[in-house]
């Protein structure tokens, strides 16, 4: 009744329903790897590099709670940092497992390949810990259980990455099986009763004396998983509810009540007037970073604010440590009812659409292409889109209700979303075979990390399709700086045949360079269905971008010089 | 009589005549990236990624003593952060220069993208600052030209990774011009004059006494620039020379005294008992690592070792702090030829070459091929092994006089070549329009860093040859553990299609499986002219390794399961 200590941590993964690992194999964790294949319905994914790897594990989480990456130490572990520090910049639950040297080597310091050569075997851990919720670094085996219960723990209920270091020796160690028969316990602590009852009592009184209240749903409303308790709020109130950027996919964009999405000064102005007019806003898991707010531009002229965040509430300028969002949320929508009874809706914005009706031959914008391309989104999509273009164009296109959007607007790796589409593609898979994952990607970010394409050939994601977006080059960085310059030119690559160089089964390469053309994909009921791998390549003018993204890179480049 | 900042940083490398800077933009280094076009003969590489990059940096440095990468903040210096190890642990001299947020923007604490949204503006460099000689987060344009010129002295003499962290804002404030008019002191510091002239005399008695003395020249000769003190001191002495993995290139294989290389027991039996019953080792810039020594095998019969290195000198058991190899082998050229009049040559080993007259229909298999290659080098040549069996199989090859080998013997990450080729194969193009820069990378290495051809492409480096040796996945690992694991199985790629792909100019592919093949290859002049970008994808069986790679990875097995 003993289990390996590999196959312990596998399990307990398992049972939070984290099917697929990440990872690239290396000495280190070879033996870990093992593991893997004795635990039922476990797949390794066996990515293209570690960085890919790391994007992948994030946009694994970001549909199912929890992500695990497999490194090996030193070279492995330092490739993939870009990606973890993105996932703790982001508050996306990732739990990095690093197979470092033996035990015996360690004490010994032995100068093993993948060491500086100066026997320090933690350094990597060090290094790694500046963007981590916690760490084990482990060396017993008698605690290597309970430290792996308590950091996948961490990484669920903060969504933040967690670092486990276990040595090539322990893994074919035994633990006793019946430590699995005890379930994770993940749940939140519960709110402080005596400090949530005066956020509560708080929060009613401003409910009650406001005319035109509204909900601003951000980037930690999903994460943290709060969608449902979002629903009910605006359901109950039938208070206008907007988004921010990084909110976006937080509500149902269909629904009645739904006003659009709030950028500061960068907002439709019929959004920036009714979320600046109004009288209090109830803000839900902010995260208030430059691409997010508009460059910071927002400007409400109401001073109440409610913000719930994870870990504290804030009414007016007094925090409330320790008052999570969730239970705190759940309580409010338990009791505000009777307060809103005498609530009198006012009218959410009407954004009204740019003109699709154009002749087939006109040569596709990214006005045009962010305005069409919401009719053909469909509930279930997931929608993965790279900083730069796509990013700034999604938050113009409707999504419809249920869709998941998954994006990097405060880290901003470019390169990110071909990896995180590999993991989407996944855990799409995983829980339902007609959702589908659609990807927008620039030709410059592409090119960062277009060998994670063959991990989607390896796996057959017919549910995938890939929108390259080609523009010649780092349009968004031309409009910051050095428009003209040619260190934002890349090379130009022959983009239709990457997937049959990376052996695709089966799958479709097309290039549309007209609204005709795009047009005559959409329509055909053939293009959205389940059964290839597809590339679409989008020609577009090499200037041409949203004008959102316009006036950010002009806000930026003020900030940059100053 | 004033110029930029940014100006003086690239004036300071264009007189070490580093030519190249290699990385990608980023907005927060776009206005740092005008200033390298301002510099006469200076180009920007503008790589696929930052990890690509910071490899390629390494490649030109090992070329030239010096390199340049520049990454933007987060997220391009967190990609980098790998080659920056590989760098330090293999000593490997670089500045990695960052572009980060203005002064103002630190200060006000902006959650800026590409931070992790805590306001913490160093903890990037702090990351960093463990695998660094040493770094400067610039603050002050007053006394930046200063701590400039202080990170690029120590990246030269102590040949490791700097990293300047440098304010958006700042690259374009004025320094003084005639501060560019001082050259840079890159002269080591002079070894206290009493303990070298201890280890003189010490060393000199160990010569008297020597019946079979031998030099074993290691990796730090070759990167802390002692060839030429190598090369008298075999001369002088004619003592035999042998060199160690990473010590290869190290000294002229053609020269008569050479023995060949010495990897403990995994060493050729003949070039074992050379070393090993020798009564003095004069031992060159050593680095013990486990595949540098086959597993620390070492097993000298003489305690007679006095080591050369950067910043020491070791006799017998005593350390003399200090006494830095390069001045102190002068020193000891210049009074050992009266010591060693009486020393009778013995002789060195001859390793038979394998056979290589066989029929043409042959299957490849890396004995045959490491042998055979030999033959086609040339002088000048610079020579590329990948980690895995390419590092393994070199060691069998011989190298003609003057070339310089390349690999990541210590830091072993896998995908480092394809990088390091771009940078070796700008920096040859630098040098001599008739070097070639030959590469052998296993097929598994080479989809991590795949995108990295491109930027051969785009800088038409016709003067590189790739062998891109496909045996159908991670061979290395299997033979360490895995065999039939699947998770040592790679996706399988149509290689030959890559060089089109990436929009290749002048290039050939081509696939060769018998020996016959290769060798028309070999024996055709035209293939070893410099006039286009070659890939040669040679088909080799599954489990087929070189020997010494065998042996080794079952020591290596055994060092990770006890």
């Amino acid at each position: 009744m003993e289990v390996t200590l590999g196959r312990f941590l596998f399990e307990r993964l398992s049972q939070l329903k984290v099917n697929t690992i990440f990872g690239l194999p290396g000495d280190f964790n070879l033996s870990l790897l093992d593991k893997v294949y004795e635990v039922d319905g476990m797949r390794w994914a066996g990515n293209a590099n570690e960085l890919n790897a790391a994007y992948a594990a994030d946009g694994y989480s970001r549909i199912k709670g929890l992500s695990c990456l497999v490194t090996t130490f030193g070279v492995g572990e330092l490739s993939a940092l870009n990606g973890v520090g993105g996932a703790f910049a982001e508050y996306v639950g990732m739990l990095h497992v690093v197979g470092v040297p033996s035990i015996l080597s360690q004490s010994k310091q032995l100068l093993l390949h993948h060491t500086l050569g100066n026997g320090d075997f933690t350094v990597f851990h060090r290094m790694s810990n500046n963007i981590l919720q916690t760490t084990a670094f482990i060396s017993d085996i008698n605690t290597a259980p309970s430290e792996i219960d308590r950091c996948i723990r961490e990484a669920w209920v903060y969504q933040r990455p967690v670092y486990i270091g276990l040595p090539a020796n322990l893994v074919d160690l035994k633990v006793p099986a019946h430590l699995l028969d005890q379930p994770l316990d993940l749940s939140l602590r519960p709110n402080e009763p005596e400090a949530q009852e005066e956020v509560i009592q708080n929060v009613l009184k401003l409910v009650e004396r406001a005319q035109n209240p509204i909900i601003l749903v951000d980037a930690c409303a999903l994460r943290h998983n709060c969608r449902e308790e979002v629903k009910e709020l605006v359901n109950i109130t039938n208070y206008p509810v907007f988004t921010t950027p990084m909110g976006k996919s937080g509500v149902n964009e269909d629904h009645p009540r739904f006003g659009g999405v709030y950028v500061g000064t960068l907002s439709h102005p019929e959004v920036k007037e009714s979320v600046e007019s109004s009288d209090l806003i109830l803000s839900i898991g902010a995260l208030l970073s430059d691409f997010n707010t508009g460059s910071f531009s927002y400007s409400y002229k109401t001073k109440n604010v409610v913000e719930f965040h994870s870990d504290y509430t804030k009414i007016k300028q007094a925090n409330f440590p320790g008052v999570q969002m969730k239970e705190c949320l759940q309580m409010l929508i338990s009791k505000i009812a009777p307060l809103v009874i005498n609530y009198k809706p006012v009218s959410v914005p009407y954004v009204p659409e740019y003109n699709t009706a154009c002749p087939p031959e006109t040569p596709l914008t990214q006005e045009w292409l962010w305005t069409r391309v919401s009719h053909w989104f469909r509930e279930g999509d997931i929608i993965v889109t790279e900083t730069g273009t796509s990013a700034f164009g999604i938050i113009q296109s409707r999504f419809p209700n249920n869709t998941i959007g998954i994006s990097q607007v405060l880290w901003g790796s470019i390169g990110f979303t071909v990896g995180a589409t590999v993991g989407a593609a996944m855990a799409a898979q995983e829980l339902d075979p007609t959702k589908r994952v659609i990807l927008f990607v620039g030709d410059g970010s592409l090119q960062l990390t277009v060998q994670e394409i063959s991990t989607m050939c390896k796996w057959q994601t017919n549910n995938t399709w890939m929108f390259v977006l080609n523009n010649d080059g780092y349009t968004i960085e031309r409009l910051i700086h050095g428009m003209n310059a040619t260190y934002n030119d890349i090379q130009p690559w022959k983009n239709l045949k990457i997937l049959d160089l990376f052996n695709a089964k089966e799958s479709e390469s097309t290039r549309v360079s007209t609204t005709g053309e795009l047009e005559s994909l959409f329509e055909d009921p053939m293009f959205a269905v389940l059964n290839k791998l597809r590339m679409i390549e989008v020609l577009l003018p090499r200037m041409d971008a949203p004008a959102n993204l316009v006036a950010q890179a002009k806000l930026s480049e003020q900030v940059n010089n100053t």
